[in-house]
């Protein structure tokens, strides 16, 4: 299989993750992707992703996958043994709803503060982003305050539960987990009240997959 | 289980679709909430639902669910014979990434353009939609533009294969279905160009499942 993606960045992460979770690194080949050159905005990308984001799985088949849940569910149910997605009703469920929110709520919040209120990832990509709406900077702000609210939201749930989506470790973690990693790239902190939030990235940042991500 | 919902609307039709899929309808209590009344952004429907939206999920041992995906891969997954969310790794893959691509392009992509861009809901609802934000028009006219090229890509999707996934109906079928309904509330019209598309929304409006929703 091959994975295109450029290595520290936050969606890549939370799939170099799993893979370090599954041990699947020995079958994958990584080729990187230049994002501050807007490499993935160009055409030669977006035939293998119409999105236009990284990562990108190709499996064996030649077959493209892109979007972290996606790949998730892929390499999480490749063995036929999931530790990641669930394997009841209601895991799946659980771990899929809170999956949802911190996309929203983090990822997705962050990354739009992050190209639409900062410099983001520099001139090169800039046009791809829409730079002739001119309240950008406002909805940017806009939605660092959601990012923080989510993190009051996720310090919530911690204080009554050890893992995001109930007793176990799942992939609604890890990106949570990203999540964290991306809010301290676009210099948002985490409230000083959110003490469950802060130990159980503690916790979650000593398990052997996020200190050596594939 | 019940689920708290409104009738007809693009999201908890997703799920009554599903309900009638899996043929879950004699265990399910609908509850209604008024969204034109903003009840899902008040205290009450928060605490079970802390994202302010519908559908929600309860199961029989009381917790709740929400987020589309989530219920769907409840619902699909409650008596071990998912026909919704797949059964391999590849077509759990491909699902989840085409209903990704669904919720952003289309329903959320539509969700901001119907909030932001005309008056939705109407007046009880919008103080919770961020009216202090002066721009707001704008953005929505840049999502109702995002909704009709992510039409045109369905459309492409659907020139090679029977169904958005693939060769088969599933849940990303009913969310791309879904958005086009949302679509015709909000006054956005399918390109004429889309043959596919229309052609595919024809077929499965055709289904039992769509034509008599739970």
């Amino acid at each position: 299989m091959k994975i295109y993606d450029i290595p520290g960045f936050p969606s890549p992460l939370r799939i170099r993750v799993v893979i370090a979770e599954k041990a699947l690194a020995s079958r994958i080949e990584f080729i990187k992707v230049d994002l501050p050159a807007a490499e993935h905005k160009q055409s030669a990308f977006l035939a293998i992703n119409p999105t236009g984001t990284v990562p990108v799985l190709q499996l064996d088949d030649g077959t493209y996958l892109s979007e972290c849940t996606a790949i998730t569910e892929y390499l999480d149910n490749l063995e036929g043994n999931p530790t990641l997605t669930g394997t009841t009703a209601k895991e799946k469920g659980l771990i899929h709803m809170m999956q949802k929110r911190a996309d929203d709520q983090l990822i997705d919040a962050i990354g739009i503060y992050f190209h639409h209120a900062t410099d983001g990832l520099g001139a090169q990509l800039k046009p791809y982003k829409k730079p002739e709406w001119s309240d950008r900077t406002v909805w940017g702000q806009m939605h660092r305050d959601k990012a923080i609210s989510g993190m009051k939201y996720f310090d919530e749930v911690l204080k009554t539960q050890p893992y995001v989506a109930g007793d176990q470790f799942s992939m609604a973690d890890i990106t949570v987990w990203a999540g964290l990693i991306f809010a301290g790239f676009a210099q948002i902190a985490i409230p000083q009240e959110c003490t469950a939030l802060v130990a159980w990235n503690a916790k979650v940042s000593e398990r052997p997959s996020v200190k050596n991500p594939a």
